[in-house]
């Protein structure tokens, strides 16, 4: 089941499925600099919270190879300090990417006091590389148990002949495991439970639509495809028993941004006396934001509105708004699944 | 305000606006046939419950052309027997193009009341065809009246400054006149009342993004586009004081069929204490229906959902439930809009 990779960092390159042209294609992008996953990261190409953290930390790693290695070294011989000096350049672009998931930041803070305390120490090249190699791993190591054990926990909560929304994507792909949500689902199959998922298709960019039902389908479970505007139908009339998204970032109090139309999806939950659960591993927790309203919205283009995958749905130069994600109140979250547990309210992380 | 118009019949033709073609291309179509005024009604070139209704009624009269005149006869000198079976034939097929829209059914009615006392009589073709010409010119006449009063009726709940979410489109093209919803905030507009349209895009055919931004910028209403998934967080964060909707059909007891997504948006509302109007003519309303579980739901093709426009948005087998309405309880409708004025719960039409 964990097959599908969203990337893998060998000695040559970072090689990233691009999930802009899934489902025609599975195209996969040999990237081997700094720049070139800032731009994977920005357009989408890899996405979801975990797999950007990995991604970024991948990204480091280029970084510090074109920074010192004879193949693709463009800088050989750096004094130290100039070394120090790209490679914070190189985090500060990576950093600029997205602004919402906050598995990124902590990525990028790993990989920085690794190159930080190596450079203290003095190491070769050579050594330098190892090391920024070591910790990518870790990260993704790291996230992959995680999706195990929030599997494992995670799908406790599922029973035999559940009907279960879900919103974005939240599989293989959008982790360096299994999956946060869509993992834990796949943790229940395991146990011999069937689960039939709804997947709201997640406009603007579909990643309900193109990732989610394309890793059903790759995985075998029972998947039906839903338009966004349907969830409200859907919880009245086709047996819902319950939802589960993942999470971008979640706050002290509980509260958790994820895809836009998730806080909908779990409004419409509460009204329908659904229990709605987020799966995230604790690299999605971030213990400087209170609340909600603490975390950055990313906004972006009005042409994924306007013009999705090359089809023009509306006049070329309406206003739009297009908020990436939405913040859902601790109080409609009815638990918290991390690699630690199920973890239910009050919140306080 | 009322200078778009979804179709016009004269002596030659029904000569109908392909919506389907919007915002792309203003592409006016001939027709002659009932058929292709059918199947018109079934691709959505016509859309909207008065629209529909006013469409089949000048299929009708399409239909006793074909049979009675000179130029478009196939079939003269039918006996009046014979004759009222291909009316009655025509009248059958256009019935089943769309099973939501009540205004369809109540504009056939009339329209087979309307042949039937004339065949009774026995009057000339030219006779039948004039008397076809002037009930279908009264339903489509009557429509754009009763667009004006719901207007006059229904602008007095808005107020200048007013943010307003809406669904699918309910403007002129929906109608035979200014519209439903739309035509509503048309008139607050005429009132010197500035409204800002939020319009949910409303997948999966789009009438939100194709067809409410593009009117609302020729008419020169505000408005914001925003996908389905949106309308949670919009009513958190954009300052949303009210949202209304259109009806394809409305029972007894107030229960609203309507575009897929308006029970959600109800629902949402509801949860953020915002008014959720309705704005439809009396011809909407079925006495027929005593709640909203006696409305048939129409489900539509899954490419719909999974090839909008040409362009592919998911595995190209995956299961995809498609209902084109949804209902939304009287419980959560704050009023009703028609031209005879404001209904407040409880309703009982």
């Amino acid at each position: 089941m964990t097959a599908l990779h969203a990337f893998r960092l060998d000695d040559d390159a970072l090689h990233l499925l691009d999930q802009r042209a899934l489902p025609e294609e599975e195209r996969w992008l040999s990237l081997v600099s700094v720049e070139s996953v800032a731009e994977a990261i920005e357009t989408l190409a890899v996405r979801g919270a975990p797999a950007i953290g990995g991604a970024a930390a991948a990204g480091m790693v280029l970084a510090a190879r074109a920074l010192t290695s004879g193949a693709h070294a463009r800088h050989a011989h750096l004094t130290d300090t100039a070394l120090r000096e790209r490679l914070l350049e190189a985090d500060a672009r990576l950093r600029v990417t997205r602004p919402t998931a906050v598995n990124l930041f902590f990525a990028l803070d790993r990989m920085k006091a690794c190159f930080t305390r190596a450079l203290f120490e003095g190491v070769s090249g050579a050594e330098l590389r190892a090391r920024l190699e070591r910790e990518a791993r870790a990260i993704t190591d790291e996230d992959a148990r995680m999706c195990a054990a929030m599997g494992a926990h995670g799908q406790a909560l599922f029973e035999d002949g559940d009907v279960v929304l879900t919103v974005c994507h939240t599989g293989a792909l959008a982790t360096c495991g299994q999956g946060t949500a869509l993992g834990v689902l796949k943790s229940a199959q395991a146990e011999g439970k069937r689960v039939h998922v709804l997947a709201l298709e997640t406009r603007p960019l579909l990643q309900g639509a193109r990732l989610t039902a394309w890793e059903c389908q790759k995985v075998g479970l029972d998947v039906t495809l839903l338009t966004d505007g349907m969830a409200g139908f859907a919880l009245a009339r086709r047996g819902v028993t319950k939802a589960i998204a993942g999470a971008d970032r979640i706050a002290r109090n509980g509260d958790v941004a994820n895809k836009i139309g998730s806080y909908g999806l779990a409004t419409l939950c509460r009204a329908h006396d659904v229990p709605f659960y987020v799966a995230a591993p604790t690299s999605t927790f971030d213990a400087r934001a209170e609340r909600g309203a603490d975390i950055p919205i990313e906004e972006r283009a009005a042409d994924e509105v306007r013009r999705p995958r090359g089809a023009l749905f509306a006049p070329a130069d309406v206003a739009v708004w297009n908020p990436a994600f939405d913040v859902t109140p601790a109080r409609l979250v009815s638990a918290i699944i991390s690699e630690r547990g199920v973890h239910y309210p009050p919140y306080s992380f």
